[in-house]
């Protein structure tokens, strides 16, 4: 069930229903943000959406939110269409949509994730949320999760063996593969030089850019194709599906 | 262009390009909220995204920025699925958007909006951004603009004369329409009662329950049907591309 | 009954006693920004606070606030005199102000405006303060109401009647008017050119300096009197007399 | 000249001219709040906006700032009428200030100011304000400063030879009687029991209502008359005066 | 007992036990900023420290906190070495204390000030503290102190006796002697001209490098010494001790 | 060197030096929390600063800030003593440490850390300094580094050499063992139950308590000897001063 396609009281039946997943709920969250030469500006937020809605298809108990698309990339602000919040604006509004859908009766919010700039920001996030509950001395009635896409069970090593060499940090040919399945109408190429990117730190955008001048970190996305980004949707779909499953089971000590 | 489906070579590109258009961007801005027993809970974000989408069809040299899909809806709350920003956090949000926006070179942010809660406080964040230029006495080097999309010019007298009666203020037909012709799988039929909606003031999640128990404002939305949708929607995309030509020519004074 | 020239036990005497109007309070709310070229800066504080008090000297039991006196004006910057808080200070404030009034026993705080570009940031405030209640699920025990003075039943349509041409929308000679009624020492003339000032959308306050170099937006200030103000003045009295009973004896749905 | 009864170009033709305190502003600022059984609310703002509109009827070369009505007095909540801002936001509200009276071209911003209790928030405030330019590395263009009225130069040894016994600390005879002067219409009277109210520290609004339960602290207001809150305001006009000038001519080292 | 050196069963059975002291804290409050030319940049966090835990070694009974070594000294920023906190990041700082350790029973919080420079926020932390019980209409369950080491009885007529010329205000001989009695290793010598510095008023950062080239205000550091510094604690420490005794001892009235 | 006890003057000298660790500083950062039953409070604060000063001692070189002993340990407040920052309130303070510092000249700001904790919250701070330079399209002059002490190069395979079994992820005995040679007067026996504490995911306070009843995740802190932690720090110091070496030496691209 997705959301922002259903009725109120669609979703207030679901809240009350005994399916196990009835008060879990999937938010698909990433960025939008340069993917080098070929790569979609969505691509972060766009993997995250393609593997919920995959597993919401195949198995219609599980509950889909909007997908929070902008995240934090200010490192890669010195590319165009690049949009980014402030760590401390992006803290207050997963806030929000944690009251808000805690305030329904949600009781696990599962953050599947597109973008690894984003990972402190949300743990910082879900730390500033559950103070207020430690300051006050008082259980929260909710657990958080952040899941990376990618580590979902078995997805890194599935992608590893695909890609062992050239896969890389941003702009990888595994976010790039599944893009492609996902949106087969959007498939860019490019010449890469060099073909495998270099590495290093992550600073501000200046830095960024100098460092890496076509914004890939390491990677080569020329070895993806939308055959591979299929097996890789496939792979981490029912992962995901068994990984709601376990987080919706967890009891509270 | 959508920036989401585009490469960031291709968005500069774009900024560098001589279209008339070329550092115009349309952001469409709406939420997710509760549209009464069969609207969809996307409905508000949907719309201008449908719009949006249909004049970059027609006319590639608008560039359209991905959604903005959770607003203000502090007032739905008491209706499962809403889920709303505090509006201090709202406009921070638009703040880092506009930041990131102008920053690769955009003059000119339209902001295409589907929900009428979410004026103050996109007003109030214009007021915040331009504060601090103000301060500075320095001149804003861009524009920003808000447009709901009923407000297009034409549009509005369009959906009265086609729902003369029953279209009220929420979960109106014509925003029901819009999102029918856009996703007819999405259709959703229930018994209306009263069929058209009451009508009164907004205050908090508990107040507007209580005074509108099915989320509806005097709107009767069984008179949607997508073809009117289709209607609305192409009224509305002449109108968007005439309205976006004319502010991006406009000069500062 | 002023606030601010009573004691703590008269105000505690009303609070509790049986008139109609006992737990409502009018906060005369404004700016503090040029008016053009003879307008008072502190028109738009001063005039909720002339129309509030002589409402309350008509009927003492109105109780009325100390004026809010600096509102959102940054787009007046460029101009000597004016004083502004950034929205989001704005909406602090008036947080705090309502959690105070509220405190006490204050159940209806009614928001007698007088400058147009408060409208969103006062709005958006209110949205602030009731979503604290909405994520709650509990009942706001207060209803907040934002009237602007000329939205008074009847003064609109009076002031067009009065000023047929060159009302305009900033130093209008109907704000004009109220201060001089009110302040007939310090009636100020000067020479306009051009008779009735420009019109043209608000940005920041360099546009609005380029845009409109003595300040007036559409008006033509010379048209207004001491006379034509107290009959304003004399239209807006019972207006408001009667709106505050009207949203003292609105119940809760 | 009164700011909020000026028009812009006089505001504007007093910057640019040159008397000594031509770039120099008094902004009275005080607290809405209990001042025991006769006080007005109002006192703490009245008493310094009526010295300096007096110091400005001897001397129009002053200019006065709309007065600041509501400062920082938590602690006085528990008594109907009292209205305050957080610290924070009392701060952010003096920046927003600040940052629009020097942005005029003011260079000496002068609060004069009427409550105790605001003294601790405006002193912050003012670090907050200079702390942008000294992280920044560059001189601040203006100087802020904080003068209680009561310690204008001789105005404290006046009050006390006046009031050698039951001047107190709140709700004084002193500050009673200054706005006796001020507003004679407004005198009220009430026995007072104990004739000399306890003292004690100040911490949130229950523990002072228990300490102080009509509100005075250490002082008997019954001593007040409008001959002795005239013969202060005499004492304190001259004072104030010297002080401004004295500050307009201070060299930056 | 120093909560830093202690495990968490030790503050446990602290705050469980039938001391008058065991649910009072004490926290040393500072700051690290130049302290001319010999004066230890830590002095205003090392001087509280040294007397809290001579304190401490002499009545185990008294519980100290870490040190809270990061204040308010924006105006000392022209000085290498000197950290600042924002007046607002501060108060939230000592906010977050307040809720940590009130939240496991800590009733009273007695901060043991180095600097003057704290002051204004530390007691503007405190009402921001305050304001939420005084806004909700409750007891707030703690009380707050802040003392200056200076001022705990006797020992600023202590350090004048003992400096009667060259005390001063910044870097004076009794600071500068308490940390030359807590570190000897760490004193430092140099030739001062003046012999006593200047005085004057403490803005932005740039002024106050001109007004006071070497960083001193009024004081002659050159008469410290270790044994003077010893006899001021030996002094304060009593002192301390019977202050705390009788603030634990404090009954909410 | 050290800041806090350096006076300006030798900070001054120092950053103008020709050494290569000249514009570098160490600001040792870590927490105050619950470390079992037997742990330091301080543990994560401690481990830093005794490792930092090692390091100094070795090489005098190396600048030292003072402790940042404060940071994000919501989950630890069931326990008492523990002292938590909001991770917003974390972020604010982090930033106003780095503009001091670089206010000084400063470049490369290496904070090691002590607490597994404060690691998203860290790197969420450096985003939102940096966002400042990539929103104005201007190169950070500055660099900052998070290392965790355990992740100097070689340290962490040699604790889990030195402890095979029981080293766990809280109260770990590596840092047990550190802060036992740091402080031998300090160390604590007793008896654990069971002897290595179950592991798990971490929430909220509540949550944390209920699953680790004494406070340890995974580890057995009897392990722990004052010689061990002798020989973690050996192990660590050389680390220390090579990974600042690098990073001193780092060229901007």
């Amino acid at each position: 069930m997705r959301i922002a396609f259903s009725s109120w009281p669609e979703i207030d039946a679901r809240l009350k229903s005994q399916s196990p997943l009835a008060r879990t709920v999937v938010v698909p969250i990433g960025s939008n943000e340069q993917h080098g030469p070929t790569g979609l500006l969505g691509t972060d937020w766009l993997c995250p959406e393609i593997i919920a809605l995959a597993a919401e298809s195949a198995n219609e108990a599980i509950t889909v939110a909007p997908t929070f698309n902008i995240g934090m990339a200010q490192h890669h602000l010195a590319f165009p269409g690049t949009i980014t919040l402030r760590p401390s604006t992006f803290m207050a509004a997963i806030g929000d949509w944690v009251s808000s859908l805690t305030r329904h009766g949600f009781e696990r919010i599962y953050f599947l994730n597109g973008h690894g700039g984003n990972v402190a920001s949300i743990e910082a996030a879900f730390a500033e949320i559950y103070a207020e509950w430690s300051y006050a001395d008082e259980r929260a009635p909710f657990m958080l999760k952040l899941r990376n896409w990618w580590d979902l069970p078995g997805v890194t090593d599935f992608c590893n063996r695909m890609f062992p060499e050239g896969h890389g940090m941003h702009a990888t040919p595994s976010e790039i593969a599944v893009t492609q399945a996902g949106y087969p109408d959007s498939i860019k190429r490019a010449s890469y030089s060099p073909r495998i990117a270099p590495i290093g730190p992550i600073r501000d955008a200046h830095d960024y850019r100098a460092r890496f001048p076509d914004g890939r970190i390491g990677s080569d996305p020329d070895l993806a194709s939308p055959e591979k980004g299929q097996q890789i949707i496939d792979k981490a779909v029912p992962a995901l599906d068994a990984d709601l499953t376990a987080f919706a089971a967890e009891q509270q000590p």
